[in-house]
């Protein structure tokens, strides 16, 4: 097979999920609904952290994540545990969810029977980058442990984000530069907001909430 | 394009990689050098592992290591440092190194000038996965931070890995078990060395160079 014909074919196939994408991104947004991709490596604490915003929306919102993982049913598991529905995508070995996963996964329910729609997709720093879910925003998930070089290496999966979080901020000592990660997203994106949370004390939930423009009435 | 033909084209690339990736492992075997491939996350800590590799072997033997990233030369440069020859390939947005890229390394090098070779390969636990470098056995670090079910979560890439170190084994209170991994890779394979290490405290260290097979001459 020729380069030509090797790029094209990719071409076509990127082209063909990022207008499944912009459809599913369209319909969700006239639906009035809200639909987020969190992103991150192993380890960074998506999970969790998902585990947090259910706790802190499912009083007030129907909530919806879809999983995406190579293997087991272990994270939609623990999300669900707080009352909100779950689904989980083994890919295989497939690095990343795309737009006819979730398009697949959203035919299955009645989407107007929710109101805020998650995804926490395979978990690394690379291939979810290039593929487009038809989420309104993207979240970077990053832990401290991964270290502040963390943009620098990564570039392409943070241009595309509106949110980086910074995770796992309890665990001291680590010698973690959180400025210097600030100043690299900054480089990439003018006004991406750069969020320390953590997922085990509750640091910083409230802010992300804020930060995906999600309202939480106030108890009466 | 039919799923046929996709499925054909897909297992010619691999093929193409398996056949390149044996010729390495031979020719280097032939010559009596030692070629390992280290696999694991973005912040496991399969740099500072290969910096105190680096120290401890840099001393009886001409290492060379090959690192593999999407962008940067951050890694390679903090090898380097400890008095061993580096490389960076950076990938773009390729979330693997491949037999071609390790043999066009290789080719610029001459390999008689060198004992042991290491890859670090690039950070996730996915891609690597399913592309032989060449290297003689596969090394998989995984941080305590990623949690106890790292394995059931990404079966594929401990398959065909020989050791499996848990690193960050000095982060105390953070309720890993790692007995957990321990069964599950064994059950992925049995025989599978797993060793705690630290990076940071040295721990393991040795026990991993004995599980390398690689002999460190007591100093007289």
């Amino acid at each position: 097979m020729s380069q030509e014909k090797k790029i094209s074919v990719r071409e076509t196939v990127y082209k063909k999920n990022d207008d499944l994408a912009e459809e599913i991104r369209k319909n969700m947004k006239n639906k009035g609904k809200l639909f987020f991709n969190i992103m991150g490596s192993i380890g960074a604490g998506k999970t969790l952290l998902l585990e947090n915003l259910a706790v802190k929306l499912s009083t007030h919102y129907r909530v919806f994540v879809i999983n995406g993982d190579i293997a087991t049913t272990i994270d939609a598991d623990r999300i669900a545990k707080h009352g909100v529905k779950t689904v989980q995508i083994n890919t295989g070995g497939g690095c990343h969810l795309n737009a006819n996963l979730i398009a697949k996964e959203l035919e299955k329910i009645n989407i107007d029977d929710f109101d805020i729609f998650f995804t926490e997709n395979v978990g690394n720093l690379i291939c979810p980058a290039a593929w487009d879910v038809g989420a309104q925003m993207n979240i970077v998930v990053v832990s401290i442990t991964e270290g502040e070089y963390v943009v620098k290496k990564h570039p392409i999966i943070f241009k595309d984000a509106e949110i980086a979080i910074i995770n796992k901020c309890d665990l001291d000592g680590l010698g973690f530069d959180s400025q210097v990660l600030e100043e690299d997203a900054s480089k990439i994106k003018s006004g991406m907001k750069v969020i320390c949370t953590s997922a085990k004390t509750g640091q910083g939930i409230d802010d992300f909430i804020e930060a995906l423009g999600i309202e939480i009435p106030r108890d009466e």
